[in-house]
C-alpha cells in the first residue's frame, strides 16, 4: 500500500520548500519531473538519473497500456524495472490524450487498475480536462463527471494524482477544489497547458488561486503540465509544489531553446545565453546539429535551464527573496507581467501565508511593490502604533519612526534619514507593531533598556533584575521572555497571539520541555498571527506554557498533520 | 608595429556588436578579457583559452616588472611565449595598483617601454586612477597628469588602452574624454571599480554617459574593471565594448558566488541557481569544498556566469531587446533600478543612436518604458503626421490610427482594438512619420495599393505601371523606390533624408552599381536620420545615386573610418 507525507520547511509568500515522502522516497519540492516518452526516448532515463539526478520521473500508463508488448513487460516486472529507475514514479491516465484526441479506449476503472498493478508510486483517474473555452456548461458537465470519476481512485494503491478541472470557470474550479481538496492529499490543477501554450497567464493566475484557496493548505498541489521554465516562480509563489516537463522534449521536437524569460527559436539565436553543459560545450555551434542530434541537445539544454530555474526559485524561498524574482521574471513579457500584477490581486489572501519577517531586503522593483503581501501585512500592523513622529517612505507611506529599524521598513530608510526616537518609546511601538494595540503599556518606565557594545543597537530589556525580552538582532523584533508573555496573555484575550494546543498530555509535556510544538498537536491559533511572529503557547485552559515562533502561516498549521507549527523558546 | 581596426556589425541602445582586430587578431565585441593574475594562478591560462574559449587575456605589466625572475624571461620570450596565449594580450601599466597602495615604483615612460619590449598588443600608460571622492582640484591635478603621460604613450607599439579619469566630477570626465577620445582609439573607462563596489550605479552611469558623448562614436570603449556581470547590460547598453574581470577570481577569494543578479555569499546559498559546468556537477555540494579547491571552483562559476551574461546582453543587442533585458536586471537591486532611472535620463542622446525599427516587439517592463528612447524618436515623428483618428496607446499616449501597423506601436495595440483605416490615408500617413511633414502628399490618388493575398496587408505602392515603393513584411515600413525617391528629394531640402558622398569617383561608381556605402566615403548624413531609415545617396552635388537603409546612426557615420554606412538597395 502507499505511503504518502509532506511537511513544509520553508516559505515565502504562498511558495514553499516541502519534504514530500512517497512510499519511502524521498524529494524535496518544488519538484520537477521530467516527463518519459516511451514513444519517443530523447534523453534515456540513465542520463535522467544519472547526469541529471532526477529523483522522480513521469509517464504515461495509458501508452504502455496501448502496446501490447509493453503491456505485457510492464504487467509482469512492474513500471520501476521497465524504466531502470528506482526513484518516484508518476503515471499519467491518458487524460492528455482525451483532451487532445477527444477520446480514449480505456475505462476510468481499467486504469486505474492498470496503475496499481504495474506499481505506479503517483497515478492518475481518467479526469477529463475541460479545454480553457469549453462552454461552461460542457465544463460543468465534465467536472460532475471527474467528481464521479474521483470516487473510484479513492482506493487506488498509488497516490492519486488528483485532478482538479473546471476550465477557465473559477466557481467550477472552486468547487472541484473543493471536492478534490477534501479527499485527496496530492491535488493537480488540470487543463492549464493551453492556457500557458497562449500566454494566458491572467486566467491561470486565477485559476492557481481559486485552487489553492479551496483546498486545505496541506495538500501537495500539481501544475500539471506547465513545464516552461518561465512560468515556475510566478507559481510556485502561487504554491504549486509540484511540475512536470513535456515542454522540454517537445519544444525542442519544435526547435525551440527554452530561458527562464522565455521561448526563442534556436534558428534566430545568434548567441546562446546559459551556460549549462550544451551550451558551454557547444556555444552558438547548436545550430549547426540538425535532425536528431539537434533535437537531443536542445532537449538536454531545456531540462538543465528548467532545473537551474527550479532552484532559483528555491533559493529565492530560502532567503526570501521570491516576490524579487516573480518581478524581474514577469518582466520578460507583457502577459508575463500581466500576470504579476494580478497576482498582486490576490495578495490579500497571500499575505495570511507569507512570513512576517524576511532574510532580505524588502526591494522596489516596481508599482506592483504597493500592492505586495509584506506591505498588506505591515500597514495592518501600522495602524495599531500611535506615534507622535511620521516619516514618509516609498511604498509604505507614512509610518512611525520608532520602526525604521525593523522589516520591511529597514532597506528603505537610508535616503529618508533615520529619525532620533526615545529608546522606551522605540521599544513600546515595536510591542504595539508585533503583538497589539497598547502592548507598549507593558513595558514600564522603570524597564531597563540594554544595547550592544559594538552596535549600539537595543538588544535586551530587563525589569527588576530579570530579563524580560530580547531583542533580535537580525531584524530588530522583540522576543518576549516568560514574564513578558505572561503580561501579554493577561492583556490580550484568547485566542490573541496564542497556539492552544489539544489536551494530549505527552505533547504539552514535551512542549515544557522545549521541544518543537508538532501541527497534529494545536487546537486553535490565532488566524491573525503570521508564520515568523513570536507566540505565546498555551494549554486548552489557556494556561500558559512556553513561547516560540510560528514555523508555518495559521491556515498550515490547522490543516497539516505533520511537521512542526511551532519553534519553541 | 600595431595594428587596430574596430567595425560596428549589430546595434541597440547605445550597445553595439563589433568586430575589434589587433594585430591580426580578429575578436568580437562586447568583449571578456579575464586578468590572469601570474601570483594568483587561480584557473591556468591553458583552461581559459581551452575550454572557455577565450581570445583575449589581461595582465599586469607591473607585476612583472617587478619580479625580477619573470621580467627577465618576459623580456626574453614576449608575453605570448611567457603566457602560452596567443590571443590579443593586454597589460595594465601599475595604475591600480598606484590607485590601491598610493605609489608606484615606476615611471610612465619605463613601464610604456617595457610594455613595448614584450609585445602587449594592448596596453597602457600610467595614468593617475581617480578615486571617485576625491577632492575636485586633486582630481583635476590628477587628470592634468594623466593628460600629460598619454601624450608619452601616442608612439606607443602597443593599442593603447588610454584611460580616461576625473573621479566623478562629470566635467573633468567630459574633458578627458575630449582630450583622450581625440587621439586614441582605444579608451577606458578608470576609477569605476570603487563606484561599483559600493553600488553607486547612479554615478557610474553619468560617468559613462559623460565619457561617451565627448568622443567619438568610433571609440572602442573599455570599462576597465567593470567585472561584475550584473552590471554588463547597463554598461553595454550605454556604449560600453570592452571588460576585463579580475572580479571573477577576487570575489572568489572573498567566497562570493557571483549571479547576474548580485553577489550571493556562498555559505549563505542553499541552492545554485546555475547550470554552468561547475554547478551541474557539484550543485550545492559546491560549499562541500574548501581552500583553494573551493576558491577555484568559485572562479569558474564566476567566469562561466560572466560569460553568459555577455552572450545575453549580445544576444539582446541583435534581437534589439536590450532594453527588456536591462530593465529586468535592474530590478535585482534598488541601486540598480536608480541606475536604470538614471540612464534613461540620458535618453536624448541616446535616441541619436538607437536604431528606428526593432525586431522584438516593444515591451512595457514598468515606468522606465515612457522614457526609452523608442518613446523619443516616435514622439519627434509622430508630430510630423496629421491624423483625424487618434488612438490612445499605453506610454505612448495619443497616437494615429494610420501608425498601428509599425514599430513601436504595433505590440502595444491588441488590447485597444484597430481602427479602421482607408489605405490611402495609412500609407501617406507613414511616409508623413517616415520622411517627415506632407511626405504623403507626393502619394496621390492615382496610386494602386497592391496587398498580400496571405496576410492582406499592404505590400507595394504603383504609379502608372511602376513599382515607386513597397512595405516591408516584417515592420510595415515603406521603402520608397527610384522614382518616390526622387520625389522626395526634391520635395526635402538637402541633407534632409540624404547621405551625401565624398567626391571619390570610385566609391561613387561602386555605389551605384549597388555596393556598400562605407563610412569613409560619407561626407555628410542628415543628422535626424536614424540607423534603420531608408536614406537618399546623393553626390557633394546632390545629384540621386541610390537609396539604402542607414547601417549605423548619423554620429557614427561620422567619425567611423571602417565599414558600412548605407546598405545600399
Amino acid at each position: 500500500m502507499k505511503s504518502f507525507s509532506f511537511e513544509v520547511k520553508a516559505k515565502d509568500i504562498a511558495g514553499r520548500i516541502g519534504s514530500l515522502t512517497v512510499n519511502g522516497k524521498k524529494v524535496e519540492t518544488p519538484l520537477l519531473m521530467p516527463v518519459f516518452d516511451f514513444k519517443r526516448q530523447i534523453i534515456p532515463v540513465k542520463e535522467l538519473a544519472g547526469e541529471f539526478r532526477f529523483k522522480a520521473l513521469m509517464t504515461n500508463a495509458y501508452n504502455l497500456l496501448k502496446d501490447e508488448e509493453l503491456k505485457k513487460k510492464v504487467l509482469k516486472e512492474g513500471i520501476h524495472k521497465l524504466l531502470g529507475f528506482d526513484g518516484i514514479v508518476a503515471t499519467d491516465s491518458g487524460s492528455y490524450q482525451l483532451m487532445v484526441y477527444g477520446s480514449v479506449t480505456t475505462t476510468n476503472r481499467e486504469i486505474i487498475e492498470f496503475q496499481n498493478r504495474i506499481g505506479s508510486d503517483i497515478g492518475s483517474f481518467l479526469d477529463i480536462p475541460t479545454l480553457p473555452d469549453a462552454f461552461k456548461p460542457r465544463a460543468e458537465e465534465q467536472l460532475n463527471e471527474t467528481l464521479k470519476r474521483s470516487e473510484e481512485a479513492l482506493n487506488a494503491e498509488f497516490a492519486v494524482n488528483a485532478g482538479i478541472q473546471g476550465g477557465r470557470y473559477l466557481d467550477l474550479r472552486a468547487r472541484a477544489a473543493r471536492g478534490i481538496g477534501s479527499r485527496f492529499e496530492l491535488n493537480a490543477i488540470g487543463g492549464i497547458v493551453p492556457l500557458m501554450e497562449a500566454y494566458r497567464f491572467l486566467e491561470l493566475v486565477d485559476i492557481i488561486a481559486a485552487v489553492k484557496m479551496n483546498i486545505p493548505a496541506s495538500r501537495v498541489v500539481h501544475a500539471f503540465g506547465l513545464g516552461h521554465p518561465m512560468l515556475f516562480s510566478l507559481a510556485v509563489a502561487l504554491g504549486c509544489d509540484l511540475f512536470d516537463s513535456a515542454a522540454y522534449s517537445l519544444y525542442a521536437q519544435n526547435d525551440r531553446y527554452l530561458t527562464a524569460d522565455g521561448t526563442k527559436r534556436l534558428a534566430e539565436l545568434e548567441y546562446v545565453p546559459c551556460s549549462c553543459p550544451v551550451c558551454s560545450r557547444h556555444g552558438i555551434g547548436l545550430k549547426e546539429f540538425s535532425g536528431e542530434d539537434r533535437v537531443g541537445l536542445l532537449a538536454r539544454h531545456n531540462l538543465y535551464i528548467s532545473m537551474e530555474e527550479l532552484n532559483a526559485c528555491k533559493q529565492a524561498i530560502a532567503e526570501n527573496s521570491l516576490w524579487e524574482l516573480v518581478a524581474r521574471r514577469c518582466r520578460a513579457h507583457p502577459k508575463m507581467l500581466e500576470g504579476l500584477n494580478k497576482m498582486t490581486e490576490h495578495s490579500h489572501w497571500l499575505s495570511t501565508l507569507d512570513v512576517i519577517t524576511k532574510k532580505t531586503a524588502f526591494k522596489i522593483t516596481g508599482p506592483e511593490a504597493e500592492k505586495r503581501t509584506e506591505v498588506i501585512n505591515a500597514r495592518k500592523r501600522i495602524e495599531r502604533v500611535k506615534s507622535e513622529c511620521l516619516v514618509e517612505l516609498p511604498v509604505f507611506g507614512k509610518i512611525p519612526a520608532e520602526l525604521l529599524d525593523i522589516y520591511p521598513f529597514n532597506s528603505l530608510v537610508e535616503d529618508y534619514g533615520k529619525q532620533r526616537v526615545r529608546d522606551l518609546e522605540k521599544v513600546r511601538a515595536l510591542m504595539d507593531y508585533q503583538f497589539g494595540e497598547n502592548a507598549g503599556e507593558l513595558i514600564s518606565e522603570k524597564v531597563r533598556i540594554k544595547k550592544s557594545r559594538a552596535t549600539q543597537r537595543i538588544r535586551w530589556l530587563y525589569e527588576g533584575g530579570e530579563m524580560i525580552a530580547s531583542v533580535r538582532a537580525s531584524d530588530h523584533l522583540v522576543i518576549p521572555h516568560e514574564k513578558l508573555a505572561l503580561k501579554l496573555k493577561e492583556k490580550f484575550e484568547k485566542p490573541r497571539l496564542r497556539v492552544i494546543l489539544t489536551e494530549d498530555e505527552d505533547a504539552i509535556q514535551f512542549v515544557k520541555e522545549g521541544k518543537s510544538v508538532m501541527n497534529k498537536f494545536v487546537k486553535e491559533v490565532d488566524s491573525e498571527l503570521r508564520c515568523g511572529d513570536e507566540c505565546i503557547i498555551v494549554d486548552s485552559k489557556d494556561n500558559f506554557i512556553r513561547t516560540g515562533t510560528l514555523a508555518l502561516s495559521p491556515a498550515e498549521i490547522k490543516d497539516f498533520k505533520r511537521g512542526v507549527a511551532v519553534k519553541v523558546r
